[in-house]
């Protein structure tokens, strides 16, 4: 073995690192894969692992795409269940929503969940049935079925899912997309996921009203997957980038930007700044931005819109009581900013480290 | 609380009990969802959660069926990898073998993998690269694609997967559809895989000679999930039923035999028993039919034959140098036996348990 061999052997990178010199490099090549069966019908994949796209895309017959993600979500160090404040109910539906919204960020309408439960032999049927019952129902609140997966044991709980749903070729959202001019849109608040987290970790969850907590804590009971946004944002024509914001609206803003190859700027007072994320920031000594940018798993989606159709979209999200927030504009360059006050920085807030 | 209701919370059934009594109820009433996608096409469940078929499948556009299926696999706890018998490349094949062969076992030709990778901090970008090269070209061996899923840190190695591949609605396999009167065949040895985890856990595994230890020890460094034998069986229009032996070659004959009403024996001349199988028994001090039929994770296919094409499937397998054995026969009843000497017994063996 060389010498560099033997460093190269020792080297432990960062994820967004093996993702880049590992995982592209490894995957890039498959692009042009179709597979045949008979006269009933050809597959070929649209977007794989080397797009890093929410989900893998395949066109299958016709004009219809299969999309598919896989998302772990962890018992053991999640800490709102430890605590007491998430029930094996709660888990479930939060392993059913986190998976769906990445259906949802791709404009497709959710088929199926397949799940692995994995937990310890002492775990009492009717906390196994909870956590069933949560998948289930989180499946259902989203037009998908809980269809199975791998039950069995494990030394601790282990949860992972996988997703998939069915999207017209031509309509199917991915990351890349947006031009200078365009508009940058979000479907609701972001932060609030994070800011639960946070006041849990410092003992603060019970300084809110009961009204407060209840708020910021149904971002981890009661995940609601963006489908029916996703779904306008497919078939309106004139979005064109999206992602959900699993990894908080920082690292989505990012993406965005990157898979595009654009600059992004989002403008300071057309930020949403909800009660609870105000009244979270006070608490915990720091500024609402931090927490609305942060690393925080609000699963909303961010999509950015060619200005001429931004008026119809607005228009449609209103007629269908779905929420739409104005965030910034797409511009030549790179990178992600913030603006206020006629200057620009970066944009505030910790991206997501899994 | 009742008193009936306080002993239900502490009550702690084992993995089949929760399937009948808790997975079935609850998701038996799934099978009629369709799914509209404007003009581009419906899809409607064909076998979900409550069918505990191999995977999850849907009718999709045309005739074209897409199935789906989960499997975790054991990091820790994997006997053979702590024990250095299998490397990080080994344990990512397997994972792709494992979780292809549930696609094979359903008929359906393979699209791809997705997967949750989930490892310690100081896990070296060497290992990580030989794990994800292992679950890629373990995908391409079968002919389809590593399509991504979840990267990130836990404090154990965890991995798990989603297969997914598509089949001819009318020429998908099922569990369901032995009569009496067909025949029951195999699609190769089975056994290899259990006896190798027995060897070493007794620390013999290096009594074999290196042709058998190696011979025993592919059966998981390289699982061959056996998709053309699925295919064949499913374009034959004569094979009526078919599993994978992932848990066993007695769970198998048993699930096909409970899923299609019927009793099954196996004819004790008929079996196939290898040499490596033969000398791994004596080591061990058992019957080589134990660990044929006991919890061995060989990934053959099982399934039921229509006797009046058994002879066209068995030229079809020869032609195409693909191994099938004849292994016993189809009857009214219940239950799985073994014939030997004109008496007939339980199937031997232990049944993998999760």
């Amino acid at each position: 073995m060389s010498h560099e061999e033997a460093n190269s052997r020792q080297t432990i990178s960062d994820e967004p690192t093996r993702l880049k010199e590992i995982v592209v490099p490894m995957l890039a090549s498959d692009s042009n894969q179709i597979v045949r069966l008979g006269d009933s019908g050809i597959a070929k994949l649209l977007l794989g692992a080397a797009d890093q796209d929410d989900c893998a895309a395949y066109s299958i017959s016709g004009d219809m795409a299969l999309v598919a993600g896989s998302d772990y979500i962890r018992g053991v160090g999640f800490h709102l269940f430890e605590t007491g404040y998430l029930t094996e109910y709660d888990l479930g539906w939060y392993l059913a929503g986190a998976n769906l919204s990445d259906v949802a960020a791709m404009g497709a309408k959710p088929l199926g969940l397949l799940s692995v439960i994995r937990y310890p032999k002492e775990l009492p049927d009717m906390d196994f049935q909870d956590l069933l019952r949560g998948i289930t129902e989180g499946c259902r609140e989203a037009g998908a079925l809980n269809v199975g997966g791998d039950i069995g044991s494990a030394d601790d709980i282990i949860l992972s899912g996988s997703a998939f749903g069915i999207v017209e070729r031509s309509s199917i959202l991915s990351r890349k997309g947006a031009s200078p001019g365009d508009l940058l849109v979000v479907t609701g608040q972001t932060g609030e996921a994070g800011a639960a987290m946070k006041l849990s970790r410092a003992g603060l969850l019970d300084h809110l009203t009961s009204v407060e907590q209840e708020h910021l804590l149904s971002r981890w009971r009661r995940v609601r997957p963006r489908i029916r946004e996703g779904r306008a944002f497919a078939t309106s024509g004139v979005v064109t980038s999206c992602i959900d914001t699993s990894d908080g609206l920082k690292a989505a803003i990012l993406s965005l930007a990157r898979a595009s190859e654009v600059k992004i700027s989002v403008e300071s007072e057309w930020l949403p700044r909800s009660d609870a994320i105000s009244c979270a920031a006070r608490l915990l000594g720091c500024s609402a931005e931090t927490l609305i940018f942060g690393d925080s798993v609000d699963f909303e989606l961010v999509a950015t819109v060619n200005p001429s159709g931004i008026g119809q979209l607005t228009k449609t999200f209103r007629e269908n009581e779905m929420t739409l927030h104005l965030l910034g504009r797409v511009y030549p360059g790179e990178g992600a900013f913030y603006r206020e006050g006629g200057r620009e920085r970066f944009l505030p807030g910790q991206e997501w480290r899994h």
